[in-house]
């Protein structure tokens, strides 16, 4: 079967964290299949083999939540984000399947105008096509820093 | 008609960064279509709908204005930036024009080797073919901080 | 003859920043023809035309003795690299070569998490496929900033 060209997975990666970036948290869960897995983690802890993570999800309906979650809390009064990608690896690509892993870094902008990195990493994803949809069936977020914890906010 | 290949979007994107940065500013100017809209605005006023901006250009003579001015402050003695760009969002494309959103940030290195990030955000872009030659007929420079403005000095 | 396409020169920038990124230091060199050039160095003093460098290797074997040496000092223990690339510009393309210039930012994790931007610049390279394999006959690392210099370990 064909594989998912290198374009529309481009497409799909741009299109996420202009949804994150721009504030459109509620379409962000959009970009997932129902179930997916959605982690967030440290290097050590993915060296490490450990499952859990700082944010675990693997159903739509938990990402919603958390956008639900987020809004209570008016994070985006308070910061904001910028995402910036790097080139990903095609790690495998067949049939209506792809892996890939793409390195990140986040900017965060907060409300007075400072500006520093909030995290660096990879993407560890799987891109499955549905129907004619291209979405994410499993992101793993692997940050460089274990210190990123106790500063989460936003997705990733 | 055939839609503007990303290839080619991408092209463009790579070639502006690498004249500012690489200091070949006089040929900044031949980016854009005569006239053209050049604004640099922050994201709080670019969502409050104001017209302005820090910089506002729209003929090729004020770009060219404003590098003359530039040169004659020696403003690269001083400092040189550096311009990471994400993957552009390409939002429409059709005929010989395409829009386009891409994240950026803009690493600041001055004389003394110090270096800091100076602004991230989102290109806003409109793009237009005349004759074979691709060009900006608008670019909207919108900085995630507010802070932006007092710093401004090369083109973003 | 064909020109080397962008896809396969994104597919290996992607897989260089990789390698690194990922601890995954001994696959390095075979990045790289033999004899081929790496060199790091400085945008002065690449504009003053001087030929050195911060560091210097014209052959695979000297990439290799780099990599033993970082093992022994155990440079890893210490701290992470992530490249962030910008979108190669491409000068040269034709035949079996081409050349391309391509941003990069680079951030440093250390130990306990802390996060700066280590270095940015660009590299110049020149692209050689042999048999059916793409690899660097060339790479030229020049940071913006002169004060890298001392700092430098991992490979850029």
């Amino acid at each position: 079967m064909a594989a998912i060209t290198l374009e529309r997975i481009l497409a799909l990666q741009a299109a996420y964290i202009r949804c994150i970036d721009g504030n459109a948290l509620e379409s962000w869960p959009d970009f997932f299949h129902d179930p997916c897995l959605y982690v967030v983690t440290s290097a050590e802890n993915h060296k490490n083999g450990f499952e859990g993570g700082i944010i675990y999800a693997d159903t739509k309906g938990m990402l919603i939540d958390r956008i639900a979650a987020l809004r209570e809390a008016n994070v985006y009064e308070k910061q904001s984000y910028r995402h910036i990608l790097g080139l990903p690896n095609i790690l495998k690509n067949g049939g209506d399947e792809a892996e890939s892993e793409t390195p990140f870094m986040v900017v965060r902008i907060m409300h007075d105008g400072g500006t520093s990195i909030f995290a660096t990493g990879v993407y560890l994803d799987t891109y499955r096509v549905t129907g004619s949809e291209l979405k994410f069936s499993k992101r793993l977020v692997v940050c460089d820093s274990s210190r990123v914890d106790t500063l989460m906010a936003l997705p990733l």
